[in-house]
């Protein structure tokens, strides 16, 4: 029997947005010239790890509990400071530091993004199913143009990804099938947590998540549905 | 103190979409000319209050409990038995009432809904606040080019309008404080449930609502913030 996909999940910090040139810029802004040794690209990995960390600590702490629920905003303040005491960046003040954190409200999505995904929105229901706070999805999508049928998001379930409950809840809110749902991801630990639920699965390679000298995971892998080098070959494939 | 408002939140089912002609054009079409001598105007009436009875029922049931969450989608078709029954037509079968009952999916927007809220989306964010399910409104606003921010619905909440337990998660999840949104509907008991909470208000009138011989309350009241005669007035009197 084939299923027919009729929508699409998309994660957001990553997949469909550019955190790490984004959350750069602005540190680079915002120092302004003030901290010349600085790498800041190690900074945004640091913080970007620090955000992932805290998400761990809290799936542990409280599995599928939706009490002590935290904002992924609140995350990423908290988790500035040590970030930047462990880089030695003493000289941020406590405005400058609310400042960079906004950062990770404005991401700027890859330029694929939209004309991608304004051609997979003729055939398929798009909606994301993100990490963060539903009111920064809504921000990130409302200033970059992003043309979601709906928002869902970690905030929704009470639980962070890769939980299974928050796929779960998507489906529930679609009114479909988990095989009529595909999980567009660059981070293959949240696609294959869709796949083990019965979701359709697409990994988009991102080469660049973490920086021209990170380390991004972008090998293409039989395990899933469908690889893509960005969303204007997702939609290619999936014959939009 | 001015509060600025932020987000407008949209009732659906009558305030952003004409239920009345739309139902009533699908029970004709289906009805093909076998049943001349009904009211479909009054059917109509008649299947929209079964659903109010039932959601009523709901709301004394289980007060505030996401337990037994039944859908809408069911409460409708289970509605529409028993309309037929109490109308004396007996003619349609499974099959047409499934169809029928379809219709409650793919509600037209009123004429000046696309181009209100394209007007007000530049300067305010706009999310649905529907009792209708979550993919019940993705459908509607997907079929009709309603340019939303974010879709919440009762489903989320587990409870339906004007349980206040709705409208304090539309305001969770956009960030904002009640005072910051603005609820539009053209039922007051929906406008004046989040008023009550602190929300801005807004009335729209929709004669129309229950066809042309129905009785909707179009009566303008100083009790609310903004009483407005369609979105395009609405987006004028907000100065967009």
């Amino acid at each position: 029997m084939t299923v027919v996909v009729k929508a699409l999940l998309f994660d957001v910090q990553g997949t469909a947005t550019d955190f790490h040139s984004t959350v750069c810029g602005e540190a680079r802004r915002i120092a302004a010239g003030r901290f010349p040794g600085v790498d800041w690209a190690e900074v945004v990995r640091r913080w970007r790890a620090g955000y992932f960390a805290a998400l761990e600590g809290a799936l542990k702490a409280a599995p599928g509990q939706q009490s002590g629920w935290v904002s992924v905003r609140s995350v990423y303040r908290d988790a500035l400071d040590a970030v930047l005491d462990g880089c030695g960046i003493t000289g941020f003040s406590a405005g400058e530091r609310e400042e960079l954190a906004l950062a990770w409200q404005r991401l700027k999505p890859w330029p694929d993004v939209v004309p991608g995904l304004t051609r997979l929105k003729g055939a398929y229901t798009l909606a994301t199913l993100s990490n963060a706070d539903v009111s920064t999805v809504i921000e990130i999508s409302k200033r970059a143009g992003l043309p979601w049928d709906a928002v869902f998001a970690a905030e929704m379930a009470g639980v962070f990804k890769p939980d299974p409950a928050i796929y779960h809840m998507a489906a529930t809110y679609l009114g479909l099938d988990p095989a009529e749902i595909m999980m567009v991801a660059s981070h293959k630990y949240d696609v294959r947590a869709a796949g083990r639920l019965g979701f359709a699965t697409a990994f988009v390679a991102r080469p660049l998540e973490f920086g021209a000298g990170g380390d991004a995971d972008v090998a293409y892998s039989d395990e899933f549905d469908v690889n893509a080098a960005d969303f204007l070959d997702l939609a290619a494939q999936l014959g939009c």
